[in-house]
Formats: C-alpha cells, structure tokens, sequence
C-alpha cells in the first residue's frame, strides 16, 4: 500500500484517484488553490495544468522533497496549438526535475485521456500508461499503483523520454481537437 | 488511379509496394542503387534509411520537381537510441521539404511497423498511416492510395507536426527494441 497525494480535483486528478484508490491505496486529492493542505504522499500527482506547476513547486518544495513527484503535463501552446512551450530539447518533466533536486520526479499520464483511465480501456485497447523518469525504483513504485488500479503501466525510459511523451500527448490532444481521434481512443499500446 | 514510384526494396518499401498495388495503382520499385532508373511516378515514396536521403536529393532532385515526396524516415541516432538526429525543432521532412522547394514534400508511414502494413492491423485495431505536411492535395492523394489498399489514412496536420509524428516513431522503436511492445504492435490509433 502507497500513500499518494493528488494535488488537483479536475478530470485527470479524480481518475488518478480512482485508480489509485481501487489499488488499495491511500488517496489524498485536494486543490492547487488547497495551500494549507500539506501533500503527505510517498508519491505526490501534479495533476494540474503546465502553467499551473511553477506556483505549486514554488509554494511546496520543502514538502516534496525525498518524493515521487509525478508530472502529467502536456506544455502546450493551447493559443496555436501548433508547438509545446517548453525547450525544443527539452521537457515539462525535465524543467521539473530541475527545479526539484531532491524529488524524484516522473512523467506518467500524459498520454492517457482522462475517459481512458476511468474506463481502462483505449477502444478495443486495454489502457497503458506510459512513465518515464530517472529513477527506476520511483517508476516500479508507480507502476506497482496503476497495475493494481487495473490498468497497464510500461517504463518507457529515462527522463530524456519526457521529451517524446510529450509530444504523442501533443499529437493526440491536436487528433482529438480536430476529431480525428476520440476522447476515448486515441493512441493504445499494444505490447 | 495513381502511377507511384518507390525507392527502397527493404521491409518497408515492400509493404508499401503493396498497399499501392492492393489499391490498382501502378508501381515502380527500385533500390537506392538503381541510380539509372528514373522515377516517374506522380508520388514518389523515399523507403530508405535517414542517411541515405541526402545522396538520393541530390542524384534526383530534378526528377522529384513537381511530384508529392513522401519521406517515411525516423532519422534517430541509432548509436545511443537516445536522441534524433535533426534538429530539436525540426524534423526530417522539414529538411527534406526545404532541399526539394519543387516538390510537395509529406511525411507518412514513419509510425507504422511493416508487419503493420503488411497485416492491416497493430493488435486488435486496424492499421492507420499518419500523415503531415503543408499541401492539402498532397495529403488527400496519399491517403486515398492508403485507403484503397485497406487501410485507414489520417491527416495529422501541416509539416509543422512531421516533428511530433518522428517523436511517435522514435519512442515506439525504443519501446520495440526494448521489447515492450511488439514489432506487430505498437501504438494503434483508435479513431
């Protein structure tokens, strides 16, 4: 059992939670705007928008350190949609990583719809989430959370794989929003 | 019915030699080192590796003036499989777009294993060909070529989103060389 802080009630944070929770695992899920909450969690789910991470980072560093800080963000330019808005080399999950020396920090979640995760399912596909990050014991700790959620979790490399994460969310958000793929579809793993 | 040029006789220069010829067009496939055969067709699918693009512009760049260009690569760093080879902010077909300003250059077929092509499906979902680049007309005669074989075509967007299509196929050849997704499998996309 895990004890997991969810920082943000939208629809990704309340599916995360609802995996985590079927898991067996203790959930706390609570507001960016939630500042008196202390995040307790072995691991700790940003599940906030990009340009929301800077004031959560800034606020509870200290909290977070010696934590698996997972960064679920897709840094898009919403204006455009026609570019991320992080480094071209680089990542959300690797400016992140930076800004928190002490955390272990992971991106998970960015590739998965939030209907998907609820679901467990990407059409006929059964749901994977793709992590990526340095550490291989935060990633098997994460991993160990969404298989017992019910859903598949694959290690799709090191934090550098960000980088590319990144961009299928980017391509699949874009497919979504011009109808090309459902917000129940989208890209599914098959292993 | 479309007159199609293939250069490239590896796995998937074949398979695409087969879509186009499934769907009645006419097919020409040569090598690389068919350097006096002249490609002739009114799309001209580049088959071959990353490196080998440049010797190919610049043997036939006149030949290729006026055609639709299909670049099909995944130029990765295949030393480290740990970053690609263009620029950050750029792509391969971007490349290749800017060193054949004649032609209308598209990037298709570089998320898509040949086993895919060949079988019509990744997994349980049937197989879709990704397209990018700048001419809408381009784009629609590929795809229509695609559909006629069998298989589904989408239009994933301008060339800006070739950038984003090589991140797909870099990341899902890092997951097949690491065995995490099949080479019949990968990443299917659920409409």
């Amino acid at each position: 059992m895990t004890h997991i802080s969810i920082i943000g009630k939208g629809n990704m944070g309340q599916a995360i939670a609802g995996i985590a929770t079927k898991g067996g695992n203790t959930v706390e899920l609570f507001d960016t705007s939630d500042t008196d909450q202390v995040a307790t969690g072995d691991i700790v789910v940003l599940a906030i928008p990009y340009p929301a991470v800077a004031g959560v980072i800034a606020a509870r560093s200290d909290q977070l350190a010696g934590k698996v800080v997972v960064d679920i963000t897709n840094p898009l330019n919403f204006e455009t949609f026609d570019s991320l808005v992080v480094a071209a080399d680089g990542s959300a999950t690797a400016e992140i990583a930076a800004a928190l020396p002490q955390s272990r920090v992971l991106k998970a979640f960015n590739t998965t719809f939030a209907a998907t995760l609820v679901s467990g399912a990407v059409g006929p596909v059964p749901t994977t989430v793709l992590i990526a990050g340095e550490d291989a014991d935060a990633k098997a700790l994460l991993a160990g959370v969404i298989a017992a959620g019910g859903l598949n979790a694959i290690d799709a490399g090191t934090l550098n794989r960000a980088r590319e994460l990144e961009a299928l969310g980017f391509l699949q958000l874009a497919l979504a929003v011009n109808e090309k793929v459902a917000w129940t579809g989208g890209f599914g793993v098959i292993a």
